[in-house]
C-alpha cells in the first residue's frame, strides 16, 4: 500500500487523482489534501478518504473546514503546505498545485525524501535546475504527470543508459490551431476556453489555446530529461493520440499513446513503477484511423516561441516568463486584455527584468514578485488603452 | 567489442548486417558467416571481414570457396552449420538463414548459449514452445530482428513485470492492400514482388503481398511475448512508421518508430542493451505528416486467417502452414500457381496432415517433411490444371 499526500486535491488533477485512488482502495492511503478555496469539496474529500491531515491554504476558510472535520488535523496558511509534504508515512506527494505557489512544498517534499508526482509544471519551468539537483542529491524519483511528460517518461523506462537524441513534444494546438493572427486578435476567453481533446483547469487551457503550455512543457522537459532546447521539436498533432516520443541516437523512435485522458498518466504515476491494470476506456484504431503532423505556427502563437528564447537564455529568464504569464492569463480570463496581447506583455517583461544567469532560490522568488508586480502595471495600463 | 556469427550473410539481412558491422568496425568481430549459393560474395565478404570460418551449405561451391580462402576454415553441407554457431569465442549468432532450415543451426546455438539475433521467423513459427523453453534453460537472449517483433521488444524494455494486455502488429498491406479477390485472382510475381515500402528477399515480400507474412509474424510473436492469439491485433498502417505498439494493463500503448530500414533493428540486434550511435537517415514529420490506419481484409487475404486458426489450434499447425507455404510461395515464384491458389494448397495441408498436440523435435521435422511433399504434390497437380 502506497502513502500519498496530494497538494491541490479539489483542482482538476488532484479530483482525478482521487478517482484513481477510488479505484484502487487497496493500493492507496490518502496522508493529507489541500486545497487553496474549496473548502466545501476538500471537506467532502477529506470524510471520504480520511487523510490525518488537511490544509486550507484561504484563512477565511479555516475555521469552517476545521468544525466540519474534528477528527482530523487541520491547518490553514501557505506554510501549511510544507507541513502536509512532512508527514513521516508519505512516500508520494503529488504536487497539483497551480501556479509557482507549488515551487516552496515541492522543495521541502524533495528534502523530505519523498518521491514526487509532479503535476505543478512551475516547479521545474522556474527552479528546474535547482530542483533537479536536489532530487538527485536526496535520491527521490520525480514522477511526471504531464501527459507529455508522462510520455517520455515511460518511453525511457529501461533506457537509463541509452543517450537522448531528440524529443517529438507534441501538441493538440489547441482551439485556434491554422487561425493567423487577425483571428486571434480577436477572440474571446469563451472561444480561448474551449480545448479540442483534453479537459483541463481554466490557466492551463488557455496556455494551450496560447501555445504557452507547450512552451512551458518544454523547459520541463529540458530539466526532467536533461535536454538542451536543440533537442525538442513541438509537433502539432490534432488527434492528441501520441503524447509525446523520444529518439535515441542510433535513430530509433518510442512513442507513448493512448486515448487523451488525464487519469491514464496519473494512474502511471501512483503506480509507478508497476502498471496497474485500468477499467478505463481503450484506444481503438477503428475509431481513430487517422494521425496527421504538422509544424507548430511561432509566428502567430509567438508565446512558443517566447518560451524557446527563455529556456535558451536560462537563468531566472524562464522564472520571468511564467510569472508574467500567470499574470496575463488572469488578466486575459477577466477580459482586461486581448489574446495577443499576452505576448506583449511577457516580452516587455523579458526585456525589462533584471537577468541573473545563476539565480539562487531567493532570487527565484524575488523574480517571480518583481515580475508580478511589473506585469501588473503593464496590464494595467493595457487595460485602460483597451477601454478608451 | 562483440564476436559474432553470421547464419545466411549473402541474404537481405546478412548483407545489411555486415552493413551495420563495416560502419562500426570498432564494436564487432565476425567469426563466422555461412552461405547456402553465393559463392563469390561470401569469398568476398570473407576477405573484407576475415572471419575463422565460413561454411558454403551448397557442396558444389566447396573447392571454389576453399580455394579462394586458403587461410581460413572452410566447411560445406547443412549440418557444418552447426559448427558455424559453435565457436567458443562467439557472443551472437545472427540466423538470417531463410526458412525451415534455420531451426537446427538455431537450436544448436542456443545450446551452446549463444545469444541469438533473430531473422529467421520458421524457428518460432515451426517449434516456438520448445525453441523458448531452451532459450530460457539456458539463459539465453533471443533479440528479434524482424522489424515488427524489434518494436515490441524495444516497447518492452525496462517493462519485464508489467504484463501485456495486447499487442497491436503493424502491415504495410503490401502492394495489393484494398484489392479484392478477383483482382488478386490474375495478379502476377512481378507486381507481388514490388513491395511499397520495404526492401526485402522474394520469399518475404510475397508473404507481405499474401499478408502470410503477418501471420507467420503473429505467431512468432505469441512465442517470443508468452501470448495468446487474442491478444494480437493486425492493423494495415500503409506508412510503415510504427513498426509495431504494446498496450499494457493500465491501457497505456507503448509504439516504436522510424524510417523503414531493416538496418535499424539489425543495429539494435547487434548492439542491444546498448543503442549504438547511426547515421541512419532520420525520420522527419514534415516528410510523413500523416499515418493512417485500417483492419486487415482477411476475406480477401486468407492466408493472414489461416495463419491466427493454426495459431489457435498449436501443435504442428504452425509447422503445417509454415512448410506448406514455402512450398506454395516457391511455385507461384516460378509462374506455377496462381496468388489465391496459394491459400487453397495450405488450407488442404491444414487438412490433411496428421495433427500432433505436443509434437517433439523430430515430429516437428518429420512433419515439415510430409508437409511439403503433399504441398509439392498438391502444387503440381494444381499447375497441370492451370497449363490446361
Amino acid at each position: 500500500m502506497k502513502n500519498i499526500s496530494i497538494l491541490g486535491s479539489t483542482g482538476s488533477i488532484g479530483t482525478q487523482a482521487l478517482e484513481v485512488v477510488r479505484l484502487n482502495p487497496e493500493l492507496y492511503k490518502i496522508n493529507a489534501l489541500t486545497a487553496q478555496n474549496n473548502a466545501l469539496l476538500l471537506i467532502e474529500q477529506a470524510l471520504e478518504f480520511k487523510p490525518e491531515m488537511v490544509v486550507i491554504t484561504c484563512e477565511d476558510h479555516y475555521q469552517t473546514v476545521k468544525q466540519a472535520l474534528p477528527n482530523v488535523k487541520v491547518l490553514c496558511g501557505e506554510d501549511a503546505l510544507i507541513a502536509a509534504v512532512q508527514l513521516p508515512q508519505t512516500q508520494l506527494v503529488l504536487t497539483a498545485i497551480m501556479g509557482s505557489v507549488g515551487l516552496k512544498p515541492t522543495i521541502a517534499a524533495i528534502e523530505a525524501k519523498k518521491d514526487i508526482g509532479l503535476a505543478n509544471k512551475e516547479t521545474l519551468v522556474v527552479a528546474g535546475e535547482l530542483v533537479m539537483q536536489l532530487a538527485k542529491d536526496n535520491g527521490v524519483k520525480i514522477i511526471p504527470v504531464d501527459s507529455e511528460h508522462s510520455a517520455i517518461f515511460q518511453c525511457l523506462v529501461g533506457e537509463e543508459n541509452n543517450p537522448i537524441e531528440k524529443i517529438f513534444l507534441t501538441a493538440s494546438g489547441g482551439p485556434f490551431r491554422g487561425k493567423d493572427l487577425s483571428f486571434l486578435s480577436t477572440v474571446t476567453k469563451i472561444e480561448a476556453l474551449k480545448h479540442p481533446n483534453w479537459v483541463m483547469g481554466a490557466k492551463i487551457t488557455i496556455d494551450s489555446a496560447s501555445l504557452m503550455n507547450k512552451g512551458l512543457e518544454a523547459i520541463e522537459a529540458k530539466w526532467l530529461f536533461g535536454i538542451e532546447a536543440e533537442q525538442i521539436e513541438v509537433v502539432v498533432h490534432p488527434q492528441s493520440i501520441i503524447h509525446s516520443m523520444v529518439q535515441f541516437t542510433d535513430g530509433s523512435i518510442k512513442a507513448q499513446m493512448g486515448l487523451p485522458d488525464m487519469k491514464l498518466p496519473i494512474h502511471y504515476a501512483l503506480a509507478y513503477p508497476q502498471r496497474v491494470t485500468s477499467n478505463f476506456e481503450r484506444f481503438s484504431f477503428l475509431k481513430h484511423p487517422e494521425f496527421t503532423f504538422l509544424q507548430a505556427d511561432t509566428k502567430s502563437f509567438r508565446n512558443l516561441e517566447l518560451a524557446f528564447t527563455a529556456m535558451k537564455k536560462g537563468g531566472n529568464m524562464p522564472c520571468i516568463i511564467n510569472a508574467a504569464n500567470e499574470i496575463v492569463v488572469e488578466a486575459f480570463l477577466k477580459d482586461k486584455i486581448g489574446f495577443l496581447q499576452m505576448s506583449d506583455v511577457i516580452e516587455e517583461c523579458m526585456q525589462e527584468i533584471n537577468f541573473i544567469g545563476q539565480p539562487t532560490l531567493n532570487n527565484y522568488l524575488e523574480t517571480d514578485k518583481q515580475t508580478r508586480i511589473f506585469a501588473s502595471e503593464l496590464v494595467t495600463k493595457q487595460s485602460l488603452i483597451n477601454l478608451k
